[in-house]
């Protein structure tokens, strides 16, 4: 990198959520001046960057603008113009993720394609322009519809059981996918830098909150075989070359009961799959991404002890001012680290912060971590 | 806390330096609103905290006034106005540390007196009016005289050899010291909260820069006895108890060559000796100083692995707009962490930064160690 950016880089963010909140706090350690656009005027890193800017993601001006002088942009969610991205790319401005990995990923049709084309493991599949067409399809009933565009924490996903169930189907733009029947929902992390360096994080285990549809609870490291683990890693890194990216690429799988990998989607950006990774492993994957996009040698992504991360999601039928119950007392048990995301109203199933549970001894960071699913609540 | 502190609590730093920035770093997990006030107006806090204010830490007026609408104060430098902290205190507003423990702390004079009355071991003294005392101290030469306040970082402290150097020596009430003979200085953090609930870090031995007399190097954990560990340990905290203080307090010791702990001096705040907890130990010091403050259980303190701390100090002869040469080879040793703390200019000795690298081996995280202080600079 020309510039010396220890104190002299412009970075933008696109979103200022919690991936953005916990990417800023790495970012202290390197002087980077950090500006961010996000819609809500809230959001949760309005008060920790150099600049803060409210304004539609979406929009090709707003992003354009916000952009057109900063030296680098990132993002932390990847529902952005990428119109504008392009344009700032053009203009000279680094942008990682690259728009054109953005573009493809915002697409879950592009990607199974991309997966298909590259001999990636993933679902059968068939891409559906409307509602008719899944009359006609010859993925077998039942199967999943996705919207290929928009979705995210399990909404635009529905579950087709029988052609009566086609009248309430997606009428936009989607896929349908054979139902994988897993035994485990999987994730690698993987990063690559410019001068190609990849390096993938340990894969994790994940439990999702079946209500909604979002990681709830996650064990690092993994138990499954080392030859699962390789093989998920060596998927991960070979997507990450095949895709050229730079910076942070999250890839869940599916492991079925067979003992298949199956590729599910991508996330081009820091993920919840990977916040263990801050007390767990020797390098975060916020520290990674950063490292990655600055072209930097990557980290160590060693696991330096078992770590558990649960989501504190706003507890179901509270909305309002969020109210935190029992931080005082799972602050009381060894090990225990909590992250609140700033976010000020809470309401169900809201992702309001996390926790990680670290403990030499595996059993026991399990055991604690429950204990505070139990007795740690976002209320209003 | 009576006041549900996740989100609404108000918390003003005093000083707005690295230490309020690694406070801030640890704070974001906690949804703490934070107002911060430095005269610089570049001050390494200054983009990120919710309010920024330019001011002098001495002024009576500038530190009530800032202070006056907050819930609690707490500080990163111990030279700040106490008789406005005082006031704050009787309006309610919670001090951490309390104003009376700054006010003691501030004066070395009254810190030897503090350790004499308790019974804490501490070099012989005699507190000094004016430099004419000195030629009837019953100290004998050579001794160390010190400033009883605005010493810090080795200023205001000078060794007088003999008679004909007494001419040269501090003007303003001072203090001399009985040289000590020691074999190393070494450090206890500990912290207390307001439940009396009292929690040391691991000694920590240090090495300093004998051109500055500034921390330059620091191992944790300890390779000395389990004798001595306890002794210091014991020490640390009688005095957190003694004083009765809520907050973070270091305790800077000599261990002399016949194996005696002196105190040499306390800072009632997170300190350069504490830096490698981040990385190295459960809880960091920061963390431990606002789980103090809010009285929260304090965190284990435990030493996850070796971790040795070098300071990045502004390389002698340079002096202007900061450049780091080396960051990038030392990322690419594992186990480096670096933090910048967000300063514009270099000057000779100034702290511009930390380094804290860690290795399951002690040798090998020394090794590394040395190597980075050799390639990482901080030029102009």
């Amino acid at each position: 990198m020309a510039k010396d950016f220890y104190g002299e880089l412009q970075l933008g963010i696109l979103g200022g959520g919690q991936l953005g909140r916990m990417l800023i706090q790495e970012a202290i350690n390197y002087n980077v001046n950090v500006h961010v656009l996000d819609p809500d005027k809230n959001a949760p890193c309005r008060k920790l960057c150099n600049r803060f800017e409210t304004g539609s993601l979406s929009d090709f001006e707003t992003v354009y603008n916000f952009g057109k002088d900063l030296d680098m942009i990132t993002i932390e969610i990847e529902k952005v113009n990428v119109d504008a991205l392009e344009k700032l790319e053009e203009e000279g401005v680094m942008v990682y993720p690259q728009s054109r990995v953005i573009r493809l990923i915002q697409d879950k049709g592009l990607q199974k394609q991309f997966f298909k084309q590259n001999g990636i493991p993933t679902a059968a599949f068939q891409l559906i322009s409307n509602k008719e067409n899944l009359h006609d399809t010859h993925i077998s009933l039942p199967y999943i519809q996705k919207l290929r565009k928009d979705g995210y924490d399990g909404k635009g996903v529905r579950k087709i059981n029988d052609v009566a169930a086609i009248a309430t189907a997606f009428e936009e733009p989607s896929l349908v996918e054979e139902l994988v029947d897993f035994e485990k929902e999987i994730a690698v992390i993987v990063a690559r830098n410019d001068k190609g360096q990849v390096s993938t994080f340990p894969l994790v285990e994940m439990e999702f909150n079946p209500e909604a549809n979002l990681v709830e609870f996650l064990i690092s490291p993994s138990t499954l075989s080392f030859e699962i683990q390789t093989q998920a890693e060596e998927i991960a890194k070979k997507i990450a070359d095949d895709l050229q990216i730079v910076g942070l690429l999250a890839v869940e799988m599916f492991l079925t009961k067979d003992g298949q990998i199956l590729v599910n989607e991508l996330a081009p950006r820091p993920h919840n799959s990977g916040h263990q990774t801050i007390e767990g492993n020797i390098t975060s994957q916020f520290a990674q991404h950063l490292r990655a996009i600055f072209n930097l040698p990557l980290g160590s992504t060693a696991v330096r002890t078992n770590a558990v991360m649960i989501n504190l999601l706003g507890e179901p039928n509270y909305e309002g001012m969020a109210k935190y119950d029992g931080v005082e007392e799972a602050l009381g048990i060894e090990g225990v680290f909590v992250h609140l995301y700033g976010k000020k109203y809470t309401k169900p199933f809201r992702k309001m912060g996390h926790v990680c549970i670290v403990n030499d001894d595996r059993d026991e960071a399990i055991k604690n971590a429950r204990f505070i699913q139990e007795i740690l609540k976002v209320k209003a």
